[in-house]
């Protein structure tokens, strides 16, 4: 067992009849697929640590990786690209309900939902399905809403090449494709976090993949989870945006955001303790994109800001920078709209709802806890009042 | 603490790192909604035995008992009707949906998550929108299946009134109308089970009430949750065709099933060791909506072999009747086809769901359980002769 669990455990011990309402510390399921050690600040995805296996592989080559338990060799991974490439196309019945949504102002997330509902008319959706359609929705959603048609998908690219190509509509650099391919791969799964987790309740029902999908989706809409990096962005670019020195501009801003009982979105993790692990990978991922912008140093100076306010006003806490803060720097640098940044998020996070489907399948047991009743007893129609029947 | 949940810790007690798969034994909320008793045999619902309360409120009046923690006055009654009333049409997109869903054959639970989709469209449903909105996406789809118009609410009727008005396209006998409320009302909440606990791992993320009724609908889907009162129906009306006695036909086929490893739907649960209570006051529904048919007396004949059929082959097993059973007569008579008893069964289990998601938001606590890492180690893309990146 490793420390992270163990000490968590200890940590939360307590009489069994206690209501675990966040369920720490409780071990929910068996998985090969990722470690979260929140002592140490590690990611491992199947064994690799993440700061190494991120930047260098591609996103098929990680899907492959969690899916099979191995990086696939070359033709395995040419006959995984072809396959998911294959998928892309949009029937017009989905396309035109996006441009529907597009019309009522439905948030990108939301038309994602709606768009994967419409994929599952056509049956149950296949993992491949998945992985090629989805980035499709997301892309035709992106320009119906910007006035745009959308852009045919193009399958002598990759996953992120092609979804560029299909948001933009135009080929885009190598760099590009490589920032956002170390982005989803850094991002691809994180142990039970409440989307995956979502996925692994509604598949231990038996039901199909699309609703665990779709459970999924809704999960990480929820600002407790999929929802911060666009407002740490807006933090970063409104404090850029004024006068004065931004490190002072920041520091004030803390400060009055804590006077005023917010948290600072982006910094500071529920389960790491230190550093977390994701944040370095997309630093350096940002940096590489953002070279020769002063964006870089900006958000560094931000960050070492917010940071030295938080100490001085929680030191007895342990805050580091979290995924958010450089998720948004990263997605900013590629010209993504805010609006969108938890749709890129999906994007990466399915390849890890797919595979804990797959291991919550292969294992079969209905997930189904305890309520502790604390309502009413002994009440009988007999003895109310009421007549409102 | 009830009995139920000591002994069932009890009987799950182990040491902190197990994992527990299933979640058996696991407080992972408080409520005041409902406590599942499966050593007595017992549900309560905010206070009142399901079998006092089922059969002799209205489902308006069930929705204000979980909501407010009390039964409505006269007033607040009609207030709630009214308001649930208005909220009943569908916009022109959603019927249009749901007819392009029809054309692709897609399943009714399907449809119901695309129309839920695209109610979402126009901004967060309210509960009244999802209770008033939710029946008619529903009756519209089924009637398209079907090859028909759907047809307008009628805002003078109750929720299940209007919901067969709209499905049938003309006004219904009154017991109709109270043997589908007793049926929602039985039905509208029980513990934590998946599609519940679904809703509210959604909704602990801060998400929006489309999100958390969205995943609670594909977790529903799954055979091993909602998906049961279809085949047990089907068992029942195979063997009444049969040649022969009823009641011999039932125990050779019970006896052949088992052999070939299934399990008989419609008996036997999780939680319940002795008899499901709402499976009684189903009965006594169905007893009442069948009066005059033989097809009660076939049921009851078929359950006491099936019974004594399981009995027999598991003798250590206390196996009784489950909700499944008497659901599907109760629906069966009220014309439902099977393939729409899912839906049916949503349009109940909604009330508790949006009472849960509540109780969740009010608490607050993101829910996170841990994952048992079990995958490998240490592994390098520096030893590793995969060049596949």
């Amino acid at each position: 067992m490793n420390s992270a669990i163990s000490s968590t455990l200890s940590a939360t011990a307590a009489p069994t009849d206690t209501v675990r309402s966040g369920l720490e510390g409780v071990l929910a399921a068996e998985t090969r697929l990722s470690r979260v050690d929140g002592q140490r600040g590690q990611l491992t995805i199947a064994g690799y640590a993440v700061q190494e296996l991120a930047p260098h592989v591609s996103f098929e080559a990680l899907v492959h990786l969690l899916r099979q338990d191995r990086l696939p060799e070359q033709a395995e991974l040419e006959a995984l690209r072809a396959a998911i490439a294959s998928q892309r196309a949009l029937d017009p019945i989905t396309v035109e309900l996006l441009r529907q949504a597009a019309r009522c102002g439905a948030a990108p997330i939301d038309a994602l939902r709606l768009g994967l509902s419409a994929l599952c008319l056509e049956g149950e959706p296949s993992p491949e399905r998945l992985f090629g359609a989805l980035p499709s929705v997301v892309a035709a959603y992106a320009r119906l809403q910007a006035g745009l048609e959308p852009v045919a998908p193009d399958a002598s690219l990759g996953c992120a090449g092609s979804f560029l190509l299909q948001l933009r509509g135009q080929r885009t650099r190598p760099e590009d494709e490589r920032a956002l391919e170390t982005y989803w791969n850094t991002v691809a799964d994180h142990g039970l976090n409440a989307s995956t987790f979502s996925a692994r309740v509604i598949a231990s029902t038996g039901s199909d993949l699309g609703s665990a999908i779709a459970g999924a989706l809704g999960a990480l809409k929820g600002p407790l989870h999929g929802g911060a990096p666009g407002p740490a962005l807006a933090a970063l670019l409104a404090l850029r945006a004024q006068p004065g020195d931004l490190a002072e501009n920041t520091r004030r801003w803390v400060t009055a955001e804590l006077a005023a009982g917010r948290r600072i979105l982006g910094f500071g993790h529920r389960v790491y303790k230190v550093r977390d692990p994701r944040a370095d990978v997309l630093k350096s991922a940002a940096a590489r994109l953002l070279a020769g912008t002063d964006l870089l140093a900006s958000a560094e100076s931000h960050e070492a800001a917010v940071l030295e306010a938080l100490r001085r006003a929680k030191p007895d806490r342990a805050i580091a920078t979290n995924v958010e803060f450089y998720t948004a720097l990263l997605l900013h640098g590629l010209g993504f709209e805010p609006a969108l940044f938890t749709c890129i998020f999906a994007l990466g996070r399915v390849a890890g709802w797919l595979a804990h489907v797959t291991e919550q399948t292969a294992r079969g047991r209905l997930i189904r806890p305890d309520a502790l009743y604390v309502g009413a007893e002994g009440r009988s129609l007999l003895h109310g009042a009421t007549a409102a029947h």
